[in-house]
């Protein structure tokens, strides 16, 4: 274990931690002791038929959604049990820097998006009892979970939302997430895993900040000058002052990890590669909200994944920051339409399937 | 100098050498005894006034355009005296692997997209006498050095037609430009510049190739596996296949050279970066031909240049294979657009100014 102040209650909590016990991986690795990290707002009421599960994205932690969660609101704890749990290896939960000698950094097992939903199963029906979800809602790899979720338990997702995210990833995104790997694994700090610091790899997590830059914001969110939504004053502040040191005080080896799972999402691996027939057995209520401006998920990759999905509808999200929107720097002019469709969807009875 | 045959009459010729002498540079550097590498189709004829002029883009040479001209096209040699001139530091031009010791290398001096138009003013005037242009046109920054044309020399140039490229640069152009360099520079094989063999930079020069297929094509291109329109069966053989080795031939320092250049593109150095009035100050027929899913030039930041020129139309060219729509991979489909707006474009009569 490397010391990272980064993950620390102060920047990321409240959150709690649930011991998974030894979790078997699909790629065949095996995490000893694995460990989510989770918040919740609200409560869990008797029936426990008010649950609202939110997967993290890629660097992101629980704290992220705060933005997304009050009262009056869609995610409104008054009314529902919203659990946010975070993905394995986002720093939080067992990640590569924060986990025991024999799957330390280097040797940290392969982890896929399937892992995740089902260590997040075995966390809300273990702990909490939970039997059915209201509603899965998560941004990016966030979204890809709430895929997953959808495909692998259609009797307990009753709603499903994914954001700026797609069910199966395409090509152009994997490329796309290999040049963020690339610009950190060529810093020799790097070390092939193996280095004592994040601060020893903070060219390359600069270069991947970079990358970031041209591909998470869009030609004109700079063109209108909109980083003024991120509280700077000119895009050098934006990139160097905020986008830079953000990245570079994550763990690369996270990451990293993020990153390998993000390249291959896809349910369709529960159906022999039939993505047709994945997404036609999903029984959720969904809608699916691409970002219109996404640059490596855009609504075009977006919608002809929600044309397979029988009781569902495309609710394109309006933004100028691209995949970025996601951040909510636009505030309520975003905050206002992803309330809306939640709340579009929350109103929409579902039949009482039968439960696993 | 160092060896790199990828430069060679056997892969881009035929071309030939234009000594312009000492050139003096606007950043202040010079370069004793540049040269200009351009080839020409056609003749000149006794009036001296059917001439094509066509700047190269990043990365490329004149070999590029032989696609776009022909028997019968818009540029048809049977009309028209077409010269394509190589910009500075592209690799046949003088550029810092073929230049003398003193500005070798490392040492090669900053150029701008002003000292290329400059450089080929030179050229058509001392060497062909040539007063008039029926019309420049070039695509990327062959746009740019189009646009600085028509605002440098707003008398000479009649017609003219960037396609794919932009008068002054954007600020996310220069951040995705500087990801491009920043995998260069950040091998430590480039070595500051000085490196003995391009092979030296073969892991930069791949990063640069492969944040190029992210940014050159589109999300669509893939989805609708148009690598078929390169003569290759996988996304795998396009990138691994075409794009990487395609780059790792290049001379390192000609491409952060030409980058430099292309992230400070910007006519309205001319006029106190006033660009309403530098633009205002055109007098050539001007069609403004963006590709509609290019990522980084995009329409919507070229129809704001446009609408500054009095004498102009948008003229929007469509290509699922976004910016590098420009290499032609759509053959017919691409090529017949071009065609047809540079035919329109060149039977406009424009009026005999008064010549410089």
């Amino acid at each position: 274990m490397i010391g990272n102040q980064f993950y620390s209650q102060e920047n990321h909590g409240p959150y709690e931690i649930y011991e998974l016990g030894d979790f078997e991986l699909e790629e065949g690795g095996r995490i000893p002791d694995c460990k989510l990290a989770y918040a919740t707002h609200g409560e869990l009421n008797e029936e426990k038929n008010n649950v609202i599960l939110i997967p993290t994205w890629f660097s992101g932690t629980s704290k992220d959604y705060e933005t997304y969660i009050g009262e009056g609101r869609a995610l409104d704890p008054a009314n529902y049990f919203i659990i946010v749990i975070n993905q394995i290896g986002n720093g939080l939960s067992s990640s590569p820097h924060n986990s025991a000698d024999s799957i330390r950094m280097s040797d940290f097992p392969k982890v896929r998006i399937g892992d995740d939903v089902r260590a997040q199963h075995q966390l809300i029906t273990e702990k909490f009892g939970i039997k059915e979800l209201a509603l899965v809602v998560g941004g990016s790899m966030g979204a890809q979970q709430t895929y997953e979720w959808a495909v692998r338990f259609p009797d307990m997702v009753k709603r499903a939302a994914p954001i700026a995210g797609t069910a199966k990833n395409t090509i152009h995104d994997f490329l796309f997430t290999q040049t963020l790997m690339d610009a950190i694994t060529s810093d020799p700090g790097w070390n092939g895993g193996n280095y004592t610091s994040n601060t020893e790899v903070a060219d390359g997590l600069k270069r991947h900040a970079d990358i970031w830059a041209v591909m998470g914001f869009t030609p004109e969110f700079f063109k209108q000058e909109k980083w003024v939504l991120f509280g700077v004053e000119t895009a050098e502040e934006l990139v160097q002052g905020f986008l830079e040191p953000f990245f570079q005080m994550m763990d690369p080896n996270a990451l990293l990890t993020m990153a390998w799972k993000w390249q291959r999402g896809d349910v369709s691996r529960l159906t022999e590669g039939n993505l047709e027939k994945a997404l036609g057995s999903i029984k959720a209520k969904m809608y699916v909200m691409p970002i219109d401006t996404d640059m490596f998920f855009p609504p075009s990759d977006c919608e002809p994944e929600q044309k397979l999905i029988s009781n569902s509808e495309l609710r394109v999200i309006n933004s100028i920051a691209g995949h970025f929107g996601l951040f909510g720097g636009e505030g309520e002019a975003y905050h206002s339409q992803i309330d809306g469709h939640l709340k579009d969807l929350l109103a929409v009875s579902v039949e009482e399937g039968v439960l696993e």
